[in-house]
């Protein structure tokens, strides 16, 4: 059976939805939990019925947002370093933390270790689109100053992500650029399409757009651009609401349309946009599992992020990636 | 009287919508405009009564969206062409074309030429935003491989726009970087961030979402960003539009709510949001006026481009940049 650590103490509203997520899975799935943060509290929101079956590591340091990433190491006694060490020690499969992301990434990083041939490893995040599937977008802010080599490994990580966790039969793999002609690109992504087009899941350039209209699987771009393509299209999606509830306040025939559409439309789009539906974002790259949840998770954002470490450590996606790296070099 | 060349040829649906918008144009604001295009063609479209009120300048060639950027500067006869030489005979004080961006981009900076210290010209738009003014973003693709004096240049060009043009009395303007702290950034907006702290209106890093809160009026990046960046908002409004669509369509109540909220919350908000009411995008940075327009621009678009340009010949923005570079060199 799968083992999760999860740092209990990280997220922005404390441990209480944290520890509501991981009963949430549990109720729907087989997995061996291993809670650390600070015992008394986490009692405090755990049910009774768990107290005997959920182990608890006792962790007295949090690392909050105003620390840096590279104080993390430091910092033994906290409950993500140690939720870390778990992985490193095999004593778990993989770690769910919603705390602080630097201090999540730096610490899998360099504790836990990378697999062969990956010189960095990426952030890889789910965003929704108009198809049935959803788009992997990655490096989404791991690596801000990125070279070809390593976007030519987030381009197979996504492949592999794709294909063995989210069960893409044909994963299609897309570089970001700012046009789809092969001709389009910044000297980076230039030198990556040189370096992906052997492969035939490689479908060349693709624009912002086809992100969110099912014409791609997975989107590879460096994590500078990642990060802002990820808070635009969130400014997008809330400024739109914004705006049609301002118009709305000043119509009551719209008031009243927007009731009618509140259950049917309203609530589904919010259920397809939302982000806490898509769990967390795995750590590609690195020799186990690491899935970094938003600092706002909500039980089910936390729950949903465990079902992924789940799905991920029983895929071989690591032994495939490392594989097709040894295979290319 | 401010006298505006016309590429009536370059847009995607032929000039009709392109000679429609002249006319709407000049029916609220007073210009001279100059037609650039098959005069055959022009007359055909153009109302009788205009027949003898509007110059028509014959031009044979059209460059297509198959043409190269650089073909464009051998292609004489072309309508582009011919439209931006009446700038720079200064015949004409600005230039409006929907054709062609890049050739139209090629064009205004080799032949028009740069203004004095700007190393390179910078293509900005406007952005919806849900406070009540506008955001300009640039670059958005004129200069895809930037370096740190483009985004200083950028920025500069950027607030002189908001301030002279915009009519915005103390423009904030910021750098678009994957986080708001000082710290964050990639090499690039790093070293932009320290030549533009010495002024008062840089209010520094802003992230993706801020385009669109009323946050900032300026948001400066280079072309490759800004251009996925653009892309990326334009799909995530689509892709939101799509779903509410699809959604609709498997309910009755859902579908009479939308018909209540149509007019009154959704035509507001495709107006706010669509790129037609907000005319075209300035070159900024060349010694002259080009306003350039969407390739499927329609009558209100171009409108809207023309009442851009002559704002932009009535105001000091090209001295004032080339006084402020002269200053800070």
């Amino acid at each position: 059976m799968i083992t999760i650590a999860i740092d209990a103490m990280g997220g922005d509203h404390g441990s209480e939805p944290i520890i509501d997520g991981v009963v949430e899975a549990l109720e729907i799935s087989k997995f061996t939990p291993i809670l650390v943060g600070a015992k008394a509290e986490i009692l405090l929101h755990l049910p009774l019925y768990y107290h005997d079956k959920i182990q608890i590591i006792e962790a007295n340091d949090v690392i909050t947002m105003s620390d840096s990433s590279t104080d993390a190491l430091k910092r033994k006694d906290s409950s993500i370093y140690k939720a870390v060490e778990l992985v490193r020690d095999k004593i778990a499969d993989a770690v769910v933390s919603a705390g602080h992301s630097g201090a999540t990434m730096t610490l899998a990083t360099l504790r836990i270790g990378r697999l062969p041939h990956i010189s960095k490893p990426a952030l890889a995040t789910l965003m929704p689109s108009t198809a049935k599937t959803k788009t992997l977008v990655l490096d989404v802010g791991a690596v801000v100053e990125c070279k070809a080599q390593n976007l030519y490994e987030f381009a197979i990580m996504g492949e592999m992500y794709a294909k063995n966790v989210m069960g893409i039969d044909k994963p299609r793999v897309g570089l970001l650029a700012n046009g789809e002609e092969d001709s389009k690109g910044n000297d980076l992504t230039k030198e990556t399409f040189g370096m992906l087009k052997k492969f035939d899941w490689f479908i060349g350039n693709v624009e912002g757009r086809d992100i969110f209209n099912g014409h791609v699987d997975v989107v590879v771009c460096d994590g500078f651009t990642g990060n802002i393509l990820l808070k635009t299209s969130e400014g997008v999606a809330e400024a739109i609401f914004t705006l049609m509830k301002q118009y709305m306040r000043k119509s009551l025939p719209a008031q009243l349309g927007a009731m009618l559409m509140k259950k049917r439309v309203f609530a589904n789009l919010k259920k397809q946009i939302d982000p806490h539906e898509y769990g967390g974002a795995p750590l590609l790259g690195i020799n186990g599992c690491a899935i970094i949840g938003h600092g706002n998770s909500n039980a089910k954002a936390i729950k949903n992020a465990i079902l992924q470490a789940i799905a991920y450590s029983n895929s071989n996606i690591n032994s495939s990636i490392e594989a097709l790296l040894t295979e290319t070099k």
